[in-house]
């Protein structure tokens, strides 16, 4: 089987709260996180690539919390990192709602991790 | 990059179909979509390996109802599938309990997809 990254956890947890973090204080510069080649499911829109997914992003509200109540996380082949976020996202102002994230990240040529997977649901159905 | 299975819309949906109808008629049928490098979390439960992760699933009750609300569905690199369900679980008599669930779908040497990662939670904290 091909490598796995022994330290996945370490990474996994150290990227969710920058990409949270970032969310908020920078949402553009979560370009630097994301290729060409990566894919993002937002409920039912498709993404592909940095351009599209950013400007789905910003179609978001300005101020959107993200409270993680889970996070697992396991390495995938040639050191990927999957990772299973579950918690409660507020938007504005309004109530909490479930949300549930995948990230699928994978080391780029230069060794650092980008995201290739991206989905994201609202568990409110 | 690597290979990206162009059908993985179609497998992926064949495959969450079956998966959840063996857990009710054949659970230990399940054991053929493991493997050995095969890693499950079950909420704060760990398992690597078939063995393992078909004992932790043989604790769950006999009458275990999944039913998908959602389904989203992305290659991965090296032809894998990375699947995010989102539903209902009944177990046994028991009112509805959102969960989530995360399959990464890789080829074996044969071809056949087994379940690489599996990642479980129940969504009600």
């Amino acid at each position: 089987m091909d490598a796995l990254n022994p330290q996945f956890e370490m990474i996994g947890k150290q990227f969710v709260n920058h990409y949270f973090q970032l969310f908020n204080t920078g949402r553009n510069e979560l370009a630097s996180l994301y290729k060409d080649v990566s894919m993002m499911s937002f409920e039912n829109d498709q993404c592909k690539g940095t351009n599209q997914i950013l400007e789905r992003l910003n179609k978001l509200p300005q101020t959107v919390i993200h409270k993680c109540l889970s996070l697992d996380i396991q390495p995938t082949h040639n050191n990927g990192i999957l990772i299973l976020v579950c918690g409660d996202i507020v938007i504005e102002e309004n109530k909490p709602l479930k949300f549930v994230r995948t990230f699928h990240l994978l080391p780029s040529m230069t060794g650092e991790y980008f995201i290739f997977n991206d989905l994201f649901r609202f568990c409110i159905n």
